[in-house]
C-alpha cells in the first residue's frame, strides 16, 4: 500500500519531466518504474505513466494532491493529473448476453487475484447466466431490453451502475449502447468485439470471415463511443484458421482470443496503462 | 524425377478417393501423401490432392495421364484433374514499382532452392529496380504506365507475359491491372496486399491502420481477380506495432510480413497446394 | 451417430490407401475426411486417418470390424488398426494439486463441449481443489502422497482408474508417476509440463527461465513414460516475456499457454488425431 | 543530428531521475522518451534511457559530457552513463562460414536504412561466400580456421577488428570463438543460435529437434561469453513445424527466424536498448 501511480497528459514541453520527477524526489517518493511517449517531436501530446514508492503514502494522499496542484500543475495550465493507489481495486460491472466464456474469464481471473479487479454485479439482458454466476458470489441482474423497452432498460442500467462502479465491461453484450448511456454512466466502457477491427465491423463477424475465407481471425477490445465499433482500441489479437473450420469452428476458435484479449484490456485499463489519445491509446507496458 | 502429384476437384460422392488410389495403385504408383477436404458433410465439393511415386515416371506421363482419363475421369463426368511433375520448377513473372523487398525475396529464395521457380523477367513500371535486378542474370523489362497509355501497357505487358510463364506475381505493383489482362494472360496472377484484408482495402492502409490506432498490421496474398482486394485469399499474417510506431515504423514492420506471407503463398501455389473454392482457397499443408 | 474414423499404422507400401478407401466404399461409406502420412519416401511408416460416413453406423460396428479384419488387415499383417466412434465421449480422469487453472478450463471446456470428453474424477494429492471440483457434479477423491506412501498411493490409483477411463491427464499433478502406474494404468497418460521442453526439464522452470533470461516462456503437452519430462510431445507454445516480469508474472503469463496447449493436447487426442511414432508424434491437422 | 540518447546504470535510489532530467531541463534539452527500469523494488539495480532533442548538440558533446560528470554523476559514484548520437551509424563487422541468409539479411537491411549500421568487413572462414558479399562494396576478408591455426586466425581477426568496429556480429559462423578474442576485441559480439536456448544447446540443433519430436523451433541472439550458448539473451523466436517437416524443412523454416530474430537484436543493441544485467537484458522498447 505504499506504492501508488501518477498519470499525466499535457501538451509536450521542456521540463515535464523534471518537474515531476524532483517533485516526487522531494516527497521522499522513490519512481520505480516511469514511462514516457510523446506522440511527436515538436508539438506533440505528452504522457507519462510514473510509479512511485513512498512510505506511508496511505495517508498522505490529500497532502500529495494538494502539493502536486500547487508546485506542479500550476506551472501547466493545460495538465491532466491523476494519483492512483496501486493496491485499490477497481469496482466493475460486466454486461453480457448468452455467451459466457468472457465473462467467466473475468470472474476466474478476478479470483485468482490476477486482475485488480471486483466484479460488483452482472448485468444480463438475458436470465441465461444467472446460475454461472451466482456461485462465484456475484450478484446477477436481469434487464430484459426489447426495441420498445430500450429506454427504460437504460435507465435502469443507469441506475445500477452511477456511483457503484469505476468501470463498465461489456463481455459479448449483443445490444448497442446509447450515447446517452455513455455520457451519464460517468466512467470507461471496454467492449470486446469478436473481430479483428475494422475488418468485420458490425453483426455476425464470424460469418464474413468464412465467407470471405481469411487465414486469421481475431478479437479487439475498445473503449465504446457512439460510433459502433470505431472507439479508440486497446488490445487485438488473431487466431490462425483453415479451410476445414465451420463458422462454429471459428466462433470456438475465436473465442479463446475474445477472452484473453478482452481480460489483458481490462487489465491494462485497471493498472492505468492506457490513456486515450483522439481515437487512438497509448499503452505502456 | 520419379515424382508426382494429381489434384483433382469435383462433386463429393462415395468412391472417390478408392477410385483414385486404386488407379494409382494397378500403375504401380505408391502413394507418399495425400490431402483430402470436403467443404460439407453432404453435397460439397471434393478436393484431392496425392503426391505419389512411381518408377520412370519421367517417360510416362503421356500414358498415365490417358489411363487417368478413360478409367477414372470417364466415371466423373464433372472431375477437374491434372498430374503435375514435382520435379519441374515454374517459370515466374514478378511485376514491380519501386520497393525492392519482395522482389528481393522471392530472387534470394528462388536461388536457394526454396522456391521451386525459375524468375524469367521482372516488368517495372518504373526503372528503379533495373539495378537491382540485373546483377541476378534475370531481364529486368521496364513498361512505364500512365492513365493514356495503360492500354497500351498491358498489351506490352501481354505480349512478354503469354506462354512464357506459369504464373505472374504482383510484388507490390502499385497498379491496377484490368479484368481483361487477367483473363487474357492465361496463368494465375497472385498479389500481395500490405494490410490484413478485408481491413483497409485500397490504397495506404499503413496511414489508415496509424489512424484507426490498430495493435497489429498484417499482410495478404491472394489471387487477383477484377475486384480490387477481393480475390480469393492464399495467405495472412500479422505483426505487433504500438503507438510508438509512425507510419514509417509500420512499413518497416509490415514489410517483413509482407515479403513472408508472399513468398508462403507462391510456394504453396507452385507446390499444388491451393485450390480456389468460388472467392476462398482450400490450402493444404 | 453415422460419422466413424479409422486409425491405421503399418510398414509403408503400395497399395495401403487402395485397400483401405476401397474397402470402405464396398461398405457404402463415404469418406469426409483422409490424413495420411509416411516417415520416409521408402520404407518408411505408414499411418493413416480417416473419417467416413456410413448409415446406420451405430448397429454396424462389429460387422465392420470383422470384415476389416479379413478383407484388409489380413493382408498387411503388421497393421495396427482401430475403428472409433466420433459421437462417444472419452472417459477422462484428472490428477491435481493445488493449481486450477488447468483443471478448470478442462472442465470448463467440457461443459461447452468444446472437448470430446467426460470427466469422470478428479483426484488430488491435497484437498485443495475439492471444492473447486465439486460444485460442477464431478467427483473428486483425495489420495494423499508422501514419499512413504507412495506405493500405496499409486495402487489406489489404480483401484479408481482401471478400467473406468480412457485417458488419464496430469493437469500441473506435481508428483512422479512410476513406470508400473504407467504400464498398468493401461490407457494414454498426458501430462502439461510449464516450459517449452527441452528447456528446462524438472521443477521450478519458471525459476530457471527469469534467471537464464529467456525472452518467451511456454509450455508443453506429452505422453507421459518413464523418463521424467522425455515423453513424446504433442504440442507446444510460448508467449513473450520480458525483463519486467518477476518469476510470478512469468507463472501467471505461462498459465494461460499452459492451459491452452493442455486442452489443445487433449482435444487431438480426444480427436484421434494423434498417432505416437518412436519417441514422436504425428499429428494430423 | 539534435537528437541524443543518455544511458544510465547504477544502484537504484530515490532522485536519479529527478537528477537526470533536471540535468537535461537546464541544459535547454527537451526528453522526447524515457524508459527506465529498476531490478527490484528495494535495493535494485537502475536502468535508464532518456532520448532527448537539442538544438545544436553537433557542437555540444563535450560540454554536455563534462557537464554531466560534474553536475550529476560526482552525486553517484557507481553510476555508468554515456551519451551517444542518434544520427551515427555503428561500424559492424560481420563473420560467417558457409550459410548466407543472416549476412543477407543485414547487408539488406543495412542498404535499407532499417538498420544504423556500416558494415565495414566481412570476415568467413570459408572463401564461399566471397561473390556475395563484393557486390554491394563490402570487403570480404577470407580468414582460414583449423584446430592447428586457431591462435593464428585469431590474430589475424584482432588485427582486422580492434579499433576498427564497434560490433562484431557471428552472422551463423561456426566457429567458437575464445575468451581472449573476445576480451582482446573490446566490443561487444553478438551470435545467432539456431535454436530456442537452452533448448538444444550446441551442434546440430535442428536434427536434435527433429529427433525430440519438438513442436517448434526457434533462434536466439545473445552476447557472445566464453561459455558456449550461454551469454546474455537479447531476443528470441519461434516457428511452429510438425511431424511431416525433415530435418532440412526445419533447417528453412528455422532460418527465416534467425535471420529476423538476429536482425532485431543488431537493431536494438545499436539503437542502445539493451542493457546487460549480469547474465540477462534489459531490452528497452
Amino acid at each position: 500500500s505504499d506504492v501508488g501511480r501518477l498519470l499525466i497528459q499535457c501538451a509536450d514541453q521542456p521540463g515535464l519531466v523534471a518537474a515531476v520527477s524532483d517533485f516526487l524526489y522531494r516527497q521522499n517518493a522513490n519512481i520505480t518504474h516511469l514511462d514516457q511517449h510523446s506522440t511527436d517531436p515538436q508539438d506533440g501530446v505528452f504522457f507519462q505513466r510514473t510509479v512511485f514508492h513512498l512510505d506511508g503514502l496511505a495517508a498522505r494522499w490529500e497532502d500529495l494532491e494538494a502539493a502536486f496542484a500547487s508546485e506542479v500543475a500550476a506551472r501547466f495550465p493545460d495538465m491532466r493529473w491523476r494519483f492512483s493507489a496501486t493496491a485499490k481495486r477497481r469496482r466493475v460491472a460486466i454486461m453480457v448476453s448468452k455467451l459466457d466464456h468472457c465473462l467467466l474469464d473475468l470472474i476466474w481471473r478476478s479470483r485468482r487475484d490476477e486482475l485488480p479487479i471486483d466484479i460488483v454485479m452482472v448485468i444480463g439482458n438475458h436470465p441465461d447466466l444467472a446460475d454461472t454466476v451466482r456461485p462465484f458470489g456475484v450478484p446477477f441482474v436481469h434487464v430484459p431490453v426489447t426495441k420498445e423497452t430500450k429506454a427504460e432498460a437504460e435507465a435502469r442500467h443507469l441506475e445500477l451502475l452511477r456511483g457503484n462502479v469505476d468501470l463498465v465491461v461489456l463481455a459479448r453484450y449483443m445490444q448497442i449502447v446509447s450515447g446517452d448511456f455513455l455520457e451519464r454512466v460517468g466512467v470507461p466502457t471496454i467492449n470486446i468485439h469478436h473481430s479483428f477491427l475494422p475488418a468485420f465491423i458490425g453483426a455476425g463477424p464470424y460469418e464474413k470471415a468464412r465467407s470471405r475465407g481469411v487465414k486469421l481471425v481475431g478479437a479487439t477490445a475498445h473503449y465504446v463511443t457512439e460510433d459502433l465499433d470505431e472507439g479508440p482500441i486497446i488490445e487485438q489479437d488473431v487466431v490462425r484458421v483453415s479451410h476445414q473450420d465451420s463458422v462454429e469452428d471459428l466462433a470456438r476458435r475465436g473465442a479463446d482470443v475474445e477472452r484473453t484479449v478482452l481480460s489483458r484490456a481490462v487489465r491494462w485499463h485497471c493498472e492505468d496503462r492506457v490513456a486515450r489519445h483522439g481515437n487512438t491509446t497509448v499503452v505502456f507496458s
